[in-house]
Formats: structure tokens, C-alpha cells, sequence
């Protein structure tokens, strides 16, 4: 029987070419999104056609309601998301929490499809420093996965899998396009508008657009 | 000034005796519910009348829709919550990694706030048999908070607690008594009914009943 797998999905350049190497791999996909009130929220329409693009086997929205919480240029109004910068400090679209709600979340989904592999497409490399897109914090996840779950009690283990976290963009997107990945159907913008168009300027555009030039490669990002 | 704690709260038994502790211990209290499309919602309005009895500093309900992947009795219509007996498997009521997605959720909105301070009334006595109220998952989930997050980057120390996690339900009664808790005013029952009424048979129920017992004091719950 083909393994199952659970893919935190975005529909952005990361999480597809994610999902394109878990099909590589030989797992029967299972797409997450998440609601979390995010204001790019057309992601989710992004992602849900693309998870039927790839003919994922089952593709899941859970909402969480993280912007009720506040705290992050994401997610809260009184934030502007802010273009691009060199800073060294965490950017203020960081949102407190998230991919340790994301996983939490992806680790139920997986335990009761009866998957026990998980992969998200986080990047410590082009990325843009948040705490929660690093091996240490990974690993921590899967150890704390094999203790929470029934499964884990009954000795199964959990595997996170970040097959993005070691690359650049440019080698994201050459390791997509040998897998056959259409970025053009992929959205990575943090101020997407209704029309699925990408701002060019926020930290999200940035690493994208010069993963494209570094590349070589035509960026079929549609700005607007 | 005085020190934040997010205080997880549901309003039960085990929570309101947290939330109590953590007021004597000094904290200034955030309560967080969750609406997770648990069948016994009214749940979430007993936390939400309790956290203003106990005059929180703030009381938080974030939603998360774990309903939508099934899989609980708790959660899942085709499931049916089990009366309580005395099997050593880890029963129907099991809701795949809710704590973890619980705990996760508290530590974005203790980030928000500005607490490292974290407390929830997990007890590894009276219970259920739920991998996620082990000590070793608790420590495990630390570990991660630390790694997950700005606060933890910049050298902040989360701290799970779990003061009810070597205590009987007769101890945690007593405690709370103590405390001046007023219990006729929590609620645990896994089939809460709409006017807040307890079944008296199903796990939570029964271990809640022993309690008041084995304590030799009267059960003030209300039954239907």
C-alpha cells in the first residue's frame, strides 16, 4: 500500500515543490492548509487549486483563528506587512506560534488519516529568520510528535520532513522544474491581492524573485 | 509588575483549580479557550462565565477546527461518547494531538502578550490515558517553546505548568476548596447539555464523581 503523507500546503513556491517531492518519493499526498486569518488569505483559493492540479488525494482546510490573537504584520490590521530589508532582526511578519500550531494540527491530521510523515517546506537559507524554520526546532517537533500521539505511544514515529530547509531559492526552483513544477500556478506574496497578483516588494517576493534571477530562469510571477 | 500567565481554560474542574493556582502563586491570569467543534460547545460558555467570576485580566476564545478532521468521539458524529470503563486503551474520546495543537496555540498567544508563563490542568492520575497528559510530553513541548519562537530566540524560558499532574481528583478538589474555588460553577462532562447539565456516566464524569467522593464531600455538579 503507497504511504501516506501530510504536505502543509500553500499553494506558494515552497510547500508545491514540497508536495512535488513527497509525490517523487512515492507518497500518497494529503494536503493541509491553514486559515489563520491571514490577509493574503487568497493563498487558500491558490492552494486548493493547485492541490487539484496535483491530484492530491484528499486536500484539508482547518481554520485557526491566529489573528485573534494579534501580534503579527500577517494577521493583524494594525500592522502594515513592510517591504523588504537587510535587518538581522525578526521581521514584524513573523506570527508568534505558527508553524508550531501548523505542525500541531498537520500531527492530528496525520494520526488520524494514519500517516506518521509530515513535510513542510520551510528554508533556513533564503529565508527570513523566523525562529521557527530551523533544524533544531524541527527536530524538537518530531520528539515532542512521538510522545503526544496514541500512535506514538504505540510506537510508531513520526517524521518531519524538510527537504527545502538545506536550499536556496535558486535550487528550490530547478529541483521543482525537474519535477515538473508550473510556478506559475504557485503564489509566495504576503499582500496577494483578490486577483491573485503579488506585490513584488514584501520579504516573500524578495526571496522569490531573486531565486528566478539566480536561477536563470523567466519568473512567471504575475505582479501587480 | 506582575507576572502574565496564559492559563489554558475550559472551565472544568481541572482548569478552574489551575486558574486558581495560578492567581495564588502571584500571576496576573489570561484565560484561553478553545473552540475546537467539541460536541459539548457549552463548554465554552461556562470558561467564559467562570473567567469573569474569577476576574481574568483577559479571557481569549481562539477557534480551530479539528472537527473537520474527525477521527474523535469528542468531535465526530459518527463517534459516540463512550461511557467510562475500565479498558487500559486509550479511549474514543482521544482527540489526535489537541494538546499539542492546545499548548501551541497558548504559546502564540503568551508571546503576543508578553508571558513566558503557561499553565493547563493535565493530571496523569485520575485520567484517561491520553498520551498528551504525560509528564515527558510536557517537557517535550518546553523544549520546543524555547526553539519556536522570537521570545525563546532572545533568550526568553517558557515554563509548562502543570501543578494537577501528580495529584488525584480527591487532591485537586481539596486544593481548590482551599483555593475558595467554587465548583458548582465548573463544568466537565463530555455530553454537556445545552442548559449545562452533566450525564454522570462518561469518563469525565465518572473520574470527576470519585473525586468528590473519595474527598467526602458533596458533588455539587448538576446532573440531568
Amino acid at each position: 500500500m503507497q504511504k501516506k503523507a501530510v504536505i502543509l500546503f500553500s499553494g506558494g513556491l515552497d510547500s508545491t515543490t514540497c508536495l512535488a517531492i513527497a509525490k517523487d518519493q512515492g507518497y500518497l499526498p494529503y494536503t493541509l492548509s491553514c486559515s489563520y486569518g491571514q490577509k493574503h488569505s487568497f493563498e487558500l483559493e491558490t492552494a486548493r487549486k493547485a492541490a487539484e492540479y496535483y491530484n492530491v488525494k484528499q486536500h484539508k482546510v482547518v481554520s485557526v483563528t491566529l489573528d485573534s490573537l494579534g501580534g503579527s504584520a500577517l494577521t493583524d490590521n494594525a500592522i502594515d506587512v513592510p517591504d523588504f530589508s537587510e535587518s538581522e532582526n525578526i521581521p514584524d511578519t513573523y506570527v508568534p506560534a505558527r508553524n508550531t500550531v501548523f505542525l500541531s494540527i498537520a500531527l492530528g491530521f496525520a494520526e488520524t488519516i494514519g500517516a506518521t510523515d509530515i513535510f513542510l517546506g520551510i528554508n533556513a537559507v533564503d529565508y527570513s529568520g523566523y525562529p521557527d524554520c530551523r533544524p533544531q526546532f524541527l527536530q524538537a517537533f518530531e520528539d515532542l510528535a512521538n510522545l503526544a500521539t496514541k500512535k506514538g505511544v504505540e510506537g510508531a514515529k513520526f517524521k518531519i520532513h524538510a527537504p527545502l530547509l538545506e536550499l536556496n531559492k535558486a535550487d528550490i526552483i530547478k529541483m521543482g522544474m525537474a519535477l515538473g513544477v508550473d510556478y506559475s500556478k504557485t503564489a509566495s506574496c504576503y499582500r496577494l491581492d483578490s486577483q491573485g497578483r503579488a506585490c513584488g516588494t514584501c520579504d516573500s517576493c524578495h526571496y522569490r524573485k531573486l531565486g528566478f534571477k539566480e536561477a536563470g530562469l523567466a519568473d512567471p510571477t504575475l505582479y501587480s
